[in-house]
């Protein structure tokens, strides 16, 4: 067969086991667990459904967890943690493991006490209860929420040692909720006049308000108020009981604890668009309102946190695509170093501006090599390398970094973070 | 406005809030908790991320869970619970208050103990490992999941009131696994010869084995032996680590543990397919082979569970429709007890064979209603009525009950389940 071993010559040894070798073991000569484990789970009922009411995994995945870097989080008033999205397949993001950014910690707040304002340059100045919300017309739809920072450590070279860590800002799933412009038509947007150039200002209610301008052609697009995720409601740490959806616009736009709307005829320029969430360029100047996410991907297996624990022969690479301009529409995959490249399976076809599925199927030969994942989507768009970001933003940047990323897989099956030229 | 509130004319009085009343309090005498309770959310830092590595629904939704109905378990031996349909939106169900039904209760089985095998009509019986399925191609697909017994109680009339009672033993996932044939190829199915005519018996690692027969041509269609769910391991209880996926079939056939896959010449006719699972006519003979879940749906909101708790005006109807024949085209729903019907609106289409929400925003005139959903698939079926159902199978029958479903709402926006004819 070419020197290649076939999923079949893998898996003969198999076989054997119904004699009672597990090919788990290291020897022959070892018991096979089985022969008693499996008298005890068939010989003994298992748990009943009052157990767990709402359930969380099994003990045995207690490692696939949102985990945060120490010096990243000095506390509540700038945290972060990361999507073990290296554990994670297919495309939707549980609410229990998608990551958390808070300027001011997540509050706790009460359906019951929860108001939303809108306010400025509108006919009728509302303020809206958890109920009313409720009373109009819902919408659902799948989207990414990505962290501008997301990848951001990656500017100077190889820095976190796995996928959780370089690429884990990011979550996708299905949100259900009113879009903001039947909110904005309800309050009557005719006290703005001519909406070009209006825009409206979005704040949360906890401490840090994290307000945010968004132009009005946007607000009167796909932006969502949203008050569940992945059908249930909303986690505390996600918004409770509702966040703003800004679809395929940096996460920090989409306000949890939604508080106010306010419509005005130029942009506040707050903080968070300022001194934060800007690139600086190689000449000092800043690039402002970059808040579409470029297409970008990542192989999430093998990777550091993902190795390949058997030999040589068949191996499943996969990964994630997503782009804040619409569909994937082709995602490449490389094992040498970007020398030749070939077109991965796309898994279910995400939707626009949500997270796609990829995935090759390789038979590995056991030698090393530099994997990388490069996304296109439906404006025709190619995700670039690092080095021509750098070329174009000088190495000043935190955020919006949607280069190639790089996995060294040795001979062995260990991953490495790892930059190449 | 012809008599008719607006959704202006219901939130106006909101916008008096921002002087300080509460909508949501009793009367303009009491002061609004607003005044306060901002201030705390706004004056202190909220929970760090370290808090939650894995996280669950806030405290407010703790009456959003499975929930079970002791007459309907004994014990784990026997065991149900349901999903909290009357609380969610969108379409996919996390698994943490997905339903489960356990014939021997959920077992604890590591991945690491696992074991697939495949054996009787083929070339090359196989044991796979977890690790071994790891390494085929993969694919991922949103199924919807309903125990055949769903709705079940309602053969004789109303009698669960609540949409999670009689109809949440259903839940929509996106699993990711590997196909079922890929796995049958492997082990060469040249041995069987002629595959028409020829059977699968599958069976879980669980006392009760919960061993059923599938005819080859859906074994080789898109049955799925699945590790993943929602984009994480299979909850314990709803497989860990390897379940499998029927889509558009019965539940029962869902095997979890899975253990076994067993290539035969004829069906077992195992308990789970003859005393059990299937539907005993008026004559006492027996339905068989009745595999596939026909088109179906319910009003989720309002329900008896999720009451109406505003007064006349805008009201979302909203609910949900599957069907195991492929895609949902049309729902139908009726506030007065199918004298007049009006086509809902979908929301996000959903796959075939998995859960599409659909909702109808109306103004309530705050009169009585008979709220029924009918829904339509792609194959041109249409919903029968319960009555049409029992002229056809008798009342003898547990199972396959997909009888459009009565809500009646009071003037005070309390529901009810009712049966009309």
């Amino acid at each position: 067969m070419n020197g290649k071993t076939t999923r079949r010559g893998i898996l003969k040894g198999g076989a054997a086991m119904t004699a009672g070798l597990a090919a788990g073991s290291a020897s022959a000569a070892e018991p096979d667990p089985l022969i008693t484990e499996v008298q005890d789970w068939a010989m003994y009922t298992g748990a009943g459904v009052d157990e767990v009411p709402y359930g969380l995994p099994i003990e045995y995945e207690s490692d696939v967890i949102r985990r945060n870097v120490e010096w990243l989080t000095a506390g509540p008033i700038s945290s972060i943690n990361f999507t073990p999205i290296h554990a994670l397949d297919g495309t939707i993001t549980p609410q229990g493991c998608a990551f958390e950014r808070h300027h001011s910690g997540a509050i706790s707040l009460r359906k019951e006490d929860y108001r939303l304002m809108i306010n400025g340059l509108v006919d009728t100045p509302l303020v809206f209860t958890y109920a009313d919300l409720e009373r109009f017309p819902r919408e659902t739809h799948v989207y990414f929420c990505e962290c501008a920072a997301n990848t951001g450590m990656e500017w100077a070279g190889a820095q976190l040692n796995g996928a959780q860590f370089t690429h884990g800002m990011i979550h996708n799933m299905e949100y259900t909720g009113v879009p903001l412009r039947t909110l904005l038509k309800e309050a009557g947007l005719d006290a703005a006049g001519d909406l070009a150039g209006k825009w409206v200002y979005v704040e949360g209610a906890d401490a840090s308000s994290n307000g945010r301008s968004i132009p009005m052609e946007k607000a009167l697009d796909d932006v969502l108020v949203a008050f569940k995720a992945n059908g249930e409601a909303l986690r505390k740490e996600h918004g409770y009981p509702v966040r703003l959806v800004v679809p395929g616009w940096e996460g920090n736009l989409w306000v949890k604890w939604l508080r106010r709307v306010e419509v005005l005829d130029a942009a506040v320029e707050s903080r968070e668009e300022t001194s934060k969430y800007t690139d600086v360029m190689e000449d000092g100047s800043a690039r402002k309102w970059t808040w579409v996410m470029d297409a970008k991907s990542v192989i999430t297996s093998p990777s550091p946190q993902s190795p390949i624990t058997h030999g040589p022969g068949p191996l499943v690479i996969s990964g994630l695509a997503w782009s804040g301009h619409g569909r994937i529409t082709r995602v490449d995959v490389t094992t040498d170093g970007g020398v030749t490249w070939q077109t991965a399976r796309l898994g279910r076809q995400g939707d626009a501006k949500a997270l796609t599925r990829f995935y090759l199927d390789i038979e590995w030969d056991g030698s090393e090599m530099l994997l990388q994942s490069r996304a296109m989507d439906e404006t025709g768009y190619v995700q670039p390398t690092k080095d021509q970001l750098r070329e174009m933003r000088g190495e000043n940047s935190v955020y919006h970094n949607n280069g190639i990323q790089t996995w060294y897989i040795n001979s062995e099956g260990a991953a490495e973070n790892v930059e190449i030229s």
